[in-house]
């Protein structure tokens, strides 16, 4: 379905205008007249001939041209009715502003339902129901097509709202800081037209250089991965404020992962994975859409604070240290040029202090011998208001600076007695980004930099090692033939052995002789378990021995598991028992978790064990199937990498063989996405180059109806 | 010295104006002028019979009458002069805006010490050098002698700031946001009077309710400190941006709480030994300060959200969960009332909403009904714009709300599409906080909460125990006499156990034979170190074993020490052996640490060991000497406490006995000032009752100077 009609119509017509002012279709008409809409409008209403001077009509098809799009405003027990004569009409694209549909419950629904279904069966892009409606800047086009907002400031910035009344919010906000709006569209209840098919329209639209969105769920996840990797490979970053609702009522929280994985956990690993950038405030979003209008990419994160008043400057320098920005040391050229061109009470040093009493041409001398250092990545200009600063030249004098430097970022913070200065508009069209105190603008620049680094890493593909998958299929049918989910210790474990995982040595046997048997193979010490499909959590119950250092003591041990088992759980299933290698090399623990999300697919986390996880919850997560980059990532940003490659001088741990172990985690839960909950905890990684072993192992199906 | 000259004089010298506009001096005595000042102005300058129509003199001591307050412009070199004149004149209050003292060096300096000595001799509260000026908007006085700045417009907030550009920024904003300000003083180099001074005045001004500050160093601390606390005590609460440089100078990094208190450290704990709310932001200093002027105390935590705009609901129950304030659930009767009052698809649950078609009067009874319900300790509104929605309206019965309910703070964000809305004016006179989101509600109103909290917290006084002082004393001076600043082991346990500390059973021996006996009489197994003042690290000299389980491994070890020790370190003096207890106590290690920082004092560390410490830097400190809820607090605020108070079902550890440590060595640092550095580490906390014992002690103190 084309967003053409949406963005672009010809014609418009709109359903259920009254002459009365305040209504909801009087507003969106007399919106479409004064936004001098350069195609025509159809007002429909069959109690009128005309409204606001223009012929009316008494129902679509009575209207003698073509409609691209019609915008319903009609109460809702009505609106299928006109839905049909749209499309019998041939409409592409229809708005339904009026509310009273899924959001109301199973009434509502049924009647959303039911306009689904025409909008598929006659491919209309329908925008709603329950929505505030659209704008297009776009000269050529000029629609503003909603019932409450002015039309905005022509500009790149294109906003797309679940929330009607946020995106009233924001658009004031626009307002009130000049910002410029590309398209503005409410999408509401999103029964045809999401926000993945609107940055779908978008990617290819040429005023729209920054997407900003506000979202309270995203229900294809997948399609939205697609789109948003589809924009930023054409540099269009995606800003989104994602809140409220949990994805949580999917994820059973009796596994590490479940439990460690918030509400949110999800969405962050899906923005993580297309390089969306997510805000926390509105307030951010804006600040954020601002400062990337500035549509460069600094080469890196060194940046020169310019100012002519030095509290200024420290308040720069200590939010770049905070943020996580280099304040540029300059080459010794540049320092002799500076000393030269300011004067001797100056300082020369970056943050670059050029005195109260600068005027505008230095301003410009200064800049103009900094922009020739090559350890400058972007500049911040921090001016107050002297008596000597012509805030207007040296705006004007900016402007001229990035024609000449195209390519260097420049934030500004001009300062102005007056409520509304004119250089503001200079720099707006000049794409230079000027907040009100530079905290701010290197906090934006930290932004954008960290954008551009993710953007800049190698997109490698996902490895595909060479596994046993069938094996991993006959094993994991034979479980479902079973109808059981919970997968037994040996079980997972062939599971994991069938893809290329180490697990500690072990054996399995039915009777204390041939246990006896496997623990000599296996060679002393060893550990014993218990093998049950029905005790899940055998230490509790006495069903583990560890440490078991002669023939004597393993005697002794199996009695007395089986001694505790009998007593414990009576009716548990004892399919035998597991004998293992007690394990006593140098390692460390680490846990890696996967829980299926519904429509999210595989969360993988990764953490260090003990207090780590358990107090810190020092774990990262990512959303399924990953990289090796992505793998590395993960270790590498959680505190627990530190340790893993050697804390303070203490030897270092085998981090290849994570990752390894990582990807072919990744490619199991890929291949069987059944695959609803996994807990490798803990996992031993040895020292250097020795690798890891799998200690213990749970794996739990999907019921057969949650596949 | 008394800030009434500055701040409320009725004469006014402003020395150095010149006619030619754009010069400080001329713009000062224009700006004077201009606000119209309730006192009179007195131009000095010899070449002028008058400057804008007021009679100038040719010095200060040719004006007629007297004069509280002068104002110096001139060049740095003749500042002395003046000075002289003014105190033989007997000004008792100067402002120098004149810059190049200290802050240009050596020569600067000089000048500044002298200027100091003539304002200590005469009495003379003396501003400066090197600043904008001073404000005050209350009505009667009516002062604008500053260069740079128009007279803002009068409320509840006094700004101090130690840079002059940040003064011009932070006023900048005010007026864009239409905050009232109180008085605003620039205080510069701070010879004579600092913000302490300041503050003192400002609590008993009638017209300040709130005292931001800029500040990039704050030199006694201690006086800060007591003006802080008097402030409180009038519930004028101080916020404070306190940027730049470090106090880390002075802290030697061998110890664990140099190494860990990063150079704002101890302003940190300043800050919250005396209630300071430090913000990290300019924005934040003033979106803080607007939501100050509520002047309400939340009884508690509670908040209701009520909006025309479901998005915005969600955004602030994102924003309360993050801030940590609990959206409230209503009594049965509101849910009832509320019910009645809205319609049937309004919300009537927290967030409430009123809905789109929401009037004043639909607003206005919502409220009355939040009001009676006991659960509800604050309340923000959030209103879009919509045809129904008559903002002017809504503001004024917001504030017939706030006379009827003069207890319950009540945010606002009421939005506009009109740049500067008369509504604006009705909330800040009427103590409403305005902001653009609800977002800002939320976090200003959680730091709001914050702060009451702190403040209804008991003022307990510090526990003062029964200590041996005396001995400790004896063993300080002896330590002194020899001119050395490190404490061996015995001496250090030593002055722990001559302040009620447990440390762990020792027994020091010359010999293996006096060795062997000591080491029979403590029990095996036992530890044994070397004692020696030259060997600083012992364990990576091979001077330690633990573990010794009987005579014939004692006599061992005792051999393998003394062989290594003469290989390794053949000069170091071997003062005698230490034999300890081997524990096997169950326990958990924590380390408490002291570092004395020059003029801010004992800065005392807590922390759990190991990876908490290492890794997680999981610490807290605190400014000595603490209090008992101090040392609760600080233990409480780590993560470690999570462990101590018994993590998952384990076993809880001895907190009683770990506050008992601390204000034991809170009150030794504060007796022995000298003590430099302390680290206990590790201090192993026993089980719930069982106490603590000091594993580890490391005592430096200052050299003689330092002291």
């Amino acid at each position: 379905m084309n967003l053409k009609y949406i963005f672009e119509p010809k014609s418009v017509a709109v359903i259920g205008v009254s002459k009365t002012e305040g209504t909801v279709g009087n507003g969106i008409l007399s919106n479409i007249l004064q936004s001098n809409f350069k195609g025509a409008v159809y007002p429909v209403n069959p109690k009128y001939k005309e409204i606001m001077s223009v012929r009316t009509y008494k129902d679509i098809l009575s209207v003698p041209d073509s409609i691209d799009m019609a915008v319903i405003c009609i109460p809702s027990k009505h609106v299928i009715t006109v839905v049909k004569q749209c499309a019998k009409k041939g409409v592409k694209g229809i708005v339904v502003i009026t509310a009273g549909f899924k959001e109301i419950g199973k009434k509502g629904k049924k009647l959303e339902d039911e306009i689904i279904a025409i909008a598929h069966k006659h491919n209309i892009a329908l925008i709603g129901p329950n929505v505030l409606g659209v704008i297009n800047t776009q000269q050529e086009i000029s629609l503003n097509a909603n019932f409450a907002l002015k039309m905005p400031k022509p500009g790149n910035i294109a906003l797309i709202s679940q929330s009607g009344a946020i995106g009233v919010a924001a658009l004031d906000y626009a307002h009130q800081h000049d910002l410029g709006i590309s398209k503005f569209i409410s999408i509401g209840n999103k029964a045809v037209i999401d926000e993945s098919d609107v940055i779908e329209y978008l990617i290819n639209d040429e005023d729209t250089k920054i997407i900003t969105i506000y979202a309270e769920d995203i229900v294809y996840p997948d399609r939205f991965l697609k789109m948003a990797k589809k924009a930023n490979e054409k540099l269009k970053p995606i800003l989104i404020i994602k809140t409220g609702r949990s994805v949580r009522g999917a994820v059973a929280t009796h596994s590490h992962t479940g439990a460690l994985s918030t509400s949110d956990t999800a969405y962050d690993a899906l923005f993580t994975k297309c390089g969306v950038i997510r805000v926390e405030t509105l307030t951010q979003l804006f600040e954020y859409a601002e400062g990337f209008t500035c549509l460069k990419q600094p080469k890196g994160n060194r940046i020169v604070v310019v100012t002519n008043g030095g509290g200024l400057g420290v308040i720069a320098t200590d939010a770049a240290e905070k943020y996580g920005l280099e304040m540029t040391t300059f080459e010794e050229k540049t320092l002799q040029e500076l000393k030269l061109e300011l004067p001797p009470t100056a300082n020369i040093h970056n943050p670059v202090d050029i005195i109260g009493d600068a005027d505008a041409r230095r301003v410009s001398n200064t800049l103009s011998i900094i922009a020739k250092d090559k350890n400058v990545d972007a500049i911040v200009v921090s001016i107050l208001p002297t008596v000597e600063t012509d805030m207007n030249a040296i705006a004007s004098n900016l402007c001229d600076f990035t024609k000449v430097n195209p390519k260097l970022p420049i934030f500004g913070n001009l300062m102005s007695l007056e409520p509304d200065p004119p250089f503001e508009e200079l720099l707006e069209n000049a794409h230079i980004p000027n907040f009100v105190f530079p905290e701010t603008d290197i906090k934006v620049l930290a932004a954008i930099i960290k954008y551009h680094k993710w953007m800049k890493q190698p997109k490698t593909k996902t490895t595909k090692f060479e596994v046993n998958k069938n094996e991993a299929r006959k094993l994991l049918n034979n479980i479902k033939k079973k109808k059981r989910i919970h997968l037994s210790e040996t079980e997972s474990y062939q599971l994991l052995e069938s893809y290329g995982m180490k697990v500690i040595e072990n054996s399995i046997a039915k009777d204390l002789d041939s246990a006896l048997i496997a623990a000599n193979k296996i060679g002393y010490p060893v550990v014993l378990k218990i093998i049950s499909p029905d005790i899940l959590h055998k230490i509790d119950v006495g069903g583990v021995k560890l440490n078991i250092k002669n023939e004597e003591e393993f005697k002794k041990a199996f009695k007395e598991i089986t001694k505790k088992i009998n007593k414990k759980c009576p009716d548990a299933e004892i399919q035998g028992y597991l004998i293992e290698k007690f394990f006593t090399e140098k390692s460390i623990e680490v846990i890696i978790g996967v829980n299926a999300i519904t429509s999210f697919g595989s969360l993988i986390m990764f953490g260090l064990g003990g207090t780590f996880v358990e107090l810190f919850k020092d774990v990262s997560f990512r959303l399924g199937p990953i990289t090796k980059q992505d793998a590395r990532n993960m270790i590498e940003e959680t505190k627990g990498f530190q340790i893993l490659k050697g804390f303070r001088g203490q030897s270092s741990y085998d981090i290849d063989s994570t990752i390894d172990c990582l990807l072919r985690i990744s490619q199991l839960v890929t291949d069987f996405p059944e695959i609803k909950e996994l807990d490798l905890n803990p996992i031993k990684v040895l020292e250097d180059g020795k690798g890891v072993v799998i200690f213990d192992a749970k794996v739990i199906l999907a019921k057969e109806k949650e596949e």
